[in-house]
């Protein structure tokens, strides 16, 4: 890839390689525990500039498992000029539509209704400013009290180092930010959204990466309890046909109204690492 | 409902509802030739104007057979006044939110991924301006230049009465607005689309609304034939798994730019109504 990073864009994008493998190795490792040798696809894209310069890319993983109905797990650096009309919409872009992106983004569609769906992202982005942003929130299909309490306190401990109104704040963010104005529905539980996180100094940047690294650190290790707690209740076909209809509504806010997919529709993405999110069994009835 | 029709909007309501009436008999009818007892469910729904008036309703008409896996006839008659932001974008409206609308929609998705699916629509709008609107477009998983020759034809006889180049140019405006930009594929194989009929006088009312009748008789004629020519043919189940990964482009189109969609939004219509377009079984990869 031609991009040329400086020093912190290239640690910031090591640190979401890296969380990638990680995350991904321990979504392998609860198939292994259900006897499934399900494993990730990895599937590169490069981007175009529309410039026509190179614009880098990214890689899609994807597995289907028995635990993990679908899941999708996607690194992309990207960088180049916005186009001008979209340029007006991006903080710091408005005059100067250079810009750079570097993040991670995953949704994992469960088997079993039983099990919450889950979305995560973190990126650094940069523009004439440089900031993050980022978050992560649960999407069960049938909720349950206790794993929504402990994914939001294993947040609130992500967010507790950083100031002490930090999670609240975030946390009304995800409820403003997650929420599907025709059905007059959020389309889960809640969790944290966070943007803007400005790095004006060194000194910033390092908190704001700290604080995006401890998001990451927290979902990482709060998810994977959620998934072995529940992958083996039993359940019936009502429950699973709930879940498909209820993935319609998750469906109906990534098309409608998700400003990441919005994002990669505007800076020529690849279609299939944008749309990944979209759940591989739906019903609308 | 206590919105006051005149008579040429009261006559448009009548043809639209006589014509779901007689969609609806034909398609049960050919589930009782598949030996099955599906029939339609009529879902009556009204509607408050943004202004806290009575704003009209619909009827949502919805029957999940075993030829018509799930297909929704609507017919809807509403008016009031637009939200301000709203009628800026709208025909005749930018200085008068007033709107009356009345029309028909229908979408059915067939059990048989060798049955296209279909969308059929025709309205009269009313703003300071008067006018006409509509079309149909064919949609099969599987495509056959039979079918669509025969379902293109239809409409061309349907246009010919009312002008040698109408059908050129309301197929050229199907294609382009059907068409996926993201995916920079269309949504099906096309048909009609048409728009701003303009009723300047009494003559040309008559004469919009005769094509309209026209539009909607077509359909009324060839849809039928072509699913019984389908309807028996065996399909296997990757067959089938095609029909529901591009029944995901059919969700992508009607979600992120379809005008109909963003209409019935808009206008506070009924999020069921507005919806029963989406497919009942759908698949993401």
């Amino acid at each position: 890839m031609a991009l040329e990073l400086d020093q912190r864009q290239s640690a910031a994008r090591q640190w979401f390689e890296d969380l990638r493998t990680r995350i991904c190795d321990a979504f392998t490792a609860i198939e292994r525990e259900a006897g499934s040798d399900a494993s990730f696809e990895y599937l590169p894209w490069d981007r175009t500039d529309d410039s026509g310069d190179d614009g880098g890319g990214g890689v899609r993983g994807v597995m289907k498992g028995k635990i993990f109905e679908k899941v999708g797990v996607n690194v992309s650096t990207v960088g180049g000029a916005f186009n001008p009309e979209f340029a007006k919409s991006i903080h710091g872009a408005e005059d100067n539509p250079a810009f750079f992106a570097t993040g991670i983004s995953l949704v994992a569609h469960m088997a079993n209704p039983h099990v919450p769906a889950v979305h995560m992202n973190t990126r650094l982005l940069t523009t004439t400013k440089s900031w993050f942003g980022g978050g992560a929130d649960l999407n069960p299909p049938i909720p349950y009290q206790e794993d929504t309490e402990e994914f939001h306190a294993r947040l609130r401990a992500a967010c507790v180092p950083y100031g002490p109104e930090l999670y609240e704040r975030y946390k009304a963010w995800a409820d403003d930010y997650f929420y599907i104005p025709h059905r007059q529905m959020h389309r889960g539980v809640g969790g944290i959204f966070y943007d803007h996180l400005e790095n004006e100094s060194d000194a910033l940047f390092d908190r704001n990466f700290a604080f995006t690294r401890e998001v990451g650190e927290a979902f990482l290790d709060i998810f994977p309890k959620l998934v072995r707690r529940r992958m083996d209740m039993p359940f019936t076909d009502e429950e699973k046909h709930q879940q498909r209809v209820w993935r319609g509504r998750y469906a109906e806010f990534n098309l409608i109204y998700d400003r990441g997919t919005l994002f990669g529709l505007k800076t020529g993405g690849n279609i299939d690492a944008i749309l990944m999110s979209l759940p591989p069994d739906v019903a609308w009835d």
